[in-house]
């Protein structure tokens, strides 16, 4: 009888469309993290929230709640202003990858906590531990040096930070309960507010390959979280960006880093480095420092400087050769034209199914597996010609790679067809 | 990759408002009684069900497929016709301990299998075991020749039976899940059904200390019911009745005994007495049984004969003094006239409070436990006298029992109040 509240009492009111008080958020929170809600109650709560909605206060309160599970981390003692990026998730997003260096190049530092890849979209730490060596672990003291001598630090969370967060992210995972507005929005601020950066620019993808399927549930949730990081004193802004067509050319993890690696020595495929430049600019806004293009620090060859002193400050060795897939398999263009579709979800999907994503948290991915699309769309192709390369290190994925992909692209015999831009909208405080 | 579906596609889809399919719902039956879906998956689940609903398709598959997941019961080689009965859960629902005996008097086998507390509703094996020696377990073999020789038995459902609801009831009971008439509906029937009984009368309560807060659920609940034992082959009937106020004088488990007791030995509450008749009088009709009175094997002593009986082929002693709680607190009435409301649910609530109930389901609950109201909707009362007794084993529990009561009565200096009936309506084939 010491708990002040019944967790099945908690549920019932949301479940009815209650309301929670603040002190029944404040409470399940702290009682799921010592583990006296129980997942079960967590993930029925988590349902009942994804049907029924939270309103801002809720949120907020939700939010602080998470922020409150653990330890508040601060770089106000830092020489630089900082400024940090969070992406809700997309299908051949490796921004973070040239973003983080290049900002740094410029004069930003970059604290950057980031995850593993969940469902179809893949995850950074993901992406870096396919070189040899990197090492996604970080303690405080190190994470602080390292943003005092190299300027930018990307890894993992530690086990401190939000851990009510980290436990309800690993359980929406299994559970179908990631696509809540609410809880999507208290995941993500929750770990960058305890975080302690100054500014934050938030990637919102609104598309078939992003959680977001329509440009209205991006702005609610892009204004949910804007509105967030202001309250909690961190400026904030969101772009919503295009994720209906995977970025770049690649989806995987080590082809991923080679393609970052492209846009860092001042190449890249041109999307990717639109949207890294966008980003670049609204970080260092929002860091308050003007008068540095971060086109200049691409094409001058500092970035990719900052890129390989960040990776080596990691363990990790910039230039030792990444895994390779052992298998390949390439799709054929059925006709000739121009490429008018490539489904960023069909792609995302295809590239897990190679074994670049996992079926349970537990599960390791595979480094070299994923997809290589060679055509983007409005380019033009020949009957005949590989449109994409399927990688991965066991054969009998192809299969299921292949149905997903059935369907994935169209390619018109006469199209006078343009590509939409990549930036859709801007959320500011 | 062995497993045909995904938790999360199951669970997506009916977040989504889909239907589920037949393979859908035959597979997560099954993997969830492997233990493949989690508990946390099922709840999530669960909660989609409740908030989404099921259509008549999905209802009688999920039945069907929990049947599916154990054993089923044969009855048919008895020397008498078989009838059961089953009410949805309501406050001082004692109504299982004299029905029983009384219809097995009348020479009807009962097969009762019977189950826990579930929310502020009290359990009839909870009950049962506040008598010393009583147990709740009988194998098969024991029940069948218990049944030949007493001609009832009220006992725990086997591992055996309908394992898959045996594990989602428990879960429903921690994650607010419990309201869900597709979820009751099915976990009632394929109890039922799989029990093997040849009739079925169910006792479908509606007021504020019921799941069904109003007619129109408890009737939807009653048709859903009606159709699947109908549509399995057995002769089902359904009593909606009040369950606004609570039934006789008393909500707790050795109390509810006791004043089961005062019923079989003639006497007894009359609103009691009526709802036993009533059911009594529809099992013997289902059973094909007619000629008999249930009112005379009250009067002669054969019920209670009969009860003792039970009791003792069940190694409880239905002679010894039941445990009485450590302490008791009295609420007095603020005024006088006549009560004209006692309600239901907070009386419900105040019982489980005190520790008549379970908030995991693996706590024990206080056999002593619970509320004695002395008196009903209708009687006269003077300011000062006892309205009601809480008892518990801990006197910190009384502070939120009373909290619980506080507006659950109504008492009217001069009113001409007249109680409703208790059967409400009836829903037959």
């Amino acid at each position: 009888m010491t708990e002040p509240f019944s967790a099945v009492e908690v549920i019932v009111r949301k479940r009815d469309r209650g309301e929670l008080s603040d002190a029944e958020i404040d409470w399940v929170i702290d009682a799921y993290t010592r583990g006296v809600v129980a997942d079960e109650q967590m993930s029925a709560l988590a349902m009942a929230i994804l049907l029924n909605g939270m309103d801002r206060r809720e949120i907020v309160r939700w939010t602080d709640a998470m922020i409150a599970s653990g330890e508040r981390m601060d770089f106000s003692g830092l020489s630089r202003p900082t400024a940090d990026k969070h992406s809700t998730g997309g299908v051949g997003d490796k921004i973070t990858l040239p973003l983080a260096p290049l900002v740094a190049a410029c004069g930003v530092a970059v604290p950057q906590l980031s995850g593993r890849g969940l469902g179809h979209t893949g995850g950074t730490l993901d992406k870096l531990e396919s070189i040899p060596g990197w090492r996604a672990s970080v303690s405080n003291q190190e994470m602080f040096a390292q943003l005092e001598s190299v300027g930018c630090v990307v890894c993992a969370a530690g086990d401190e930070l939000a851990p009510a967060d980290k436990k309800l992210y690993a359980l929406r995972d299994v559970t179908g309960t990631v696509e809540a507005i609410p809880l999507i929005a208290s995941s993500i601020m929750s770990k960058k507010i305890a975080e302690g950066t100054g500014s934050l620019v938030l990637d919102v993808k609104v598309g078939t390959g992003a959680f977001m399927k329509n440009i209205e549930q991006a702005r609610e949730l892009a204004e949910t979280m804007v509105a967030l990081g202001t309250d909690a004193g961190v400026h904030t802004v969101a772009l919503l960006t295009d994720m209906s067509t995977p970025l770049g050319h690649t989806a995987g993890h080590a082809i991923e880093v080679e393609e970052s690696v492209e846009v860092l020595a001042g190449g890249g495929p041109a999307d990717v480095v639109e949207l890294t430049l966008a980003l670049a600019r609204e970080m260092l806004a929002g860091a308050g420092v003007t008068g540095v293009d971060p086109a200049d620090k691409l094409a001058d060859g500092s970035a990719m400087d900052k890129w390989k002193d960040m990776i080596r400050a990691q363990d990790g060795d910039p230039d030792a050769d990444l895994p390779v897939a052992r298998e390949s398999h390439d799709v054929l263009a059925p006709s000739s034209g121009v490429l008018t579709r490539l489904d960023a979800l069909a792609v995302g999907t295809a590239a897990w199914r190679l074994g670049a994503g996992r079926s349970r948290k537990e599960d390791p991915v595979q480094a070299a597996a994923g997809v290589r699309w060679h055509v983007r769309p409005g380019d033009s192709v020949t009957e005949g010609q590989p449109l994409m390369t399927l990688l991965t290190d066991e054969a009998e994925r192809f299969d299921r790679a292949l149905a997903v992909l059935d369907g994935a692209y169209n390619i018109a015999a006469d199209a006078s067809f343009e590509a939409g831009p990549i930036v859709l909208d801007r959320v500011g405080a």
